[in-house]
């Protein structure tokens, strides 16, 4: 698998920055693509950039504010309040945008056929199920699938983390020295973590589990 | 099947026009979704207004033009020449713009989620079949397994021509009495058809097959 030549989509967040370093261990020709949905939380998109340049992979921004007013006017872009608690409460529903990954892994593949790379990987993991239907297993199966139709010739999608939960991808993070400062979990888009949403509870847990302290900074309870 | 919410990807060239005229003949509730992709043939989508203006029928017009450099400076958006001749032939691979109809598809079924509609339809027909990718029926099929798992209820993707040749579809819309006038093809932006691209070459054919002359004006040659 060495050399070959892959696109990560990469976020900024813990998720897709364990996954680019792991590739890049792995010795395969690693291209990011990462996207700007309007989210609040564009801190995302400057650790995604500082990656890449430590790194030394190109990067690819797309910016897709443009669409955002067709997925759901949800917490992440819109102006509700977001909500605080565990991902895998009710509460979080209103963090869904509808049909992302499918969106986001699609606009992928196309910039992958012009760059003629045939493998897109991205970091979808367990912990995601609960709320998001475009993480579940299933859906990467049919993704799989469909990816093998779209073109003259069959794209490639990995999803490498399917079955691990957040924890194990903190843990395979800290295996390869990734250095968690460059990353951004928070909804919120203050300068300091939060704390105390969804995303910041799943990421403090996931560090907890492994004995280690979270590098990043977290605003004061 | 009848008063069934039914999302139409509609672009105003004849085949999603006749889709539109059949699925409101059929009684559904329909409502159409039309993309800006920075297309040269923007009387398309001028085309998909009149129709819907005519039909009273409620259009959502997405702007996708920021995403197009995603996708291959193909013909369709570049500054490329516009190929002229039959559309099965191989200069025509360059009007072929990357995984564009999956990347449609799933911004419609955002859209449809958001609306809480749970059928898409779209125009994907048999003569396209050799030069582009996703519209072969078995793109279409792994389209619809996907779009049974994007969301926590399935979607349904529906492409009833997906068997048909272009005559079929000009017959059926002569059946029911579409208004061809009000359609677009010509892929160079020029007031009139030009009469020689493959698109309006493939349409002339269509029209000549049902022994009917093409109410659109062409441009002398």
């Amino acid at each position: 698998m060495n050399d070959i030549k892959t696109l990560v989509v990469l976020s900024g967040g813990i998720d897709s920055t364990v996954l680019t370093y792991d590739y890049i261990n792995a010795g395969r020709d690693v291209y990011a693509i990462s996207f700007d949905y309007g989210q609040r939380h564009n801190k995302e998109l400057e650790c995604a950039a500082i990656t890449c340049e430590k790194l030394g992979i190109p990067q690819k921004i797309v910016d897709i504010t443009e669409i955002k007013d067709i997925m759901y006017s949800s917490a992440l872009t819109g102006n509700g309040t977001v909500p605080e608690g565990h991902y895998e409460d009710a509460s979080m529903k209103s963090t869904v945008v509808a049909n992302r990954n499918s969106i986001l892994i699609n606009l992928a593949m196309a910039y992958a056929i012009t760059q003629d790379i045939n493998r897109v990987a991205y970091a979808a993991h367990g912990g995601d199920h609960a709320i998001y239907p475009d993480c579940r297993p299933e859906f990467v199966l049919a993704l799989k699938a469909l990816a093998a139709k779209v073109h003259y010739t069959p794209i490639y999608i990995e999803a490498p983390y399917l079955m691990w939960r957040k924890e194990d991808i903190v843990k395979r993070g800290i295996e390869l020295k990734v250095p968690f400062i460059d990353t951004w979990s928070c909804y919120k888009g203050d300068k300091l973590h939060c704390g105390k949403c969804g995303t910041c509870v799943e990421r403090l847990e996931a560090f907890k589990l492994n004995n280690i302290k979270d590098p990043v900074k977290y605003a004061k309870k």
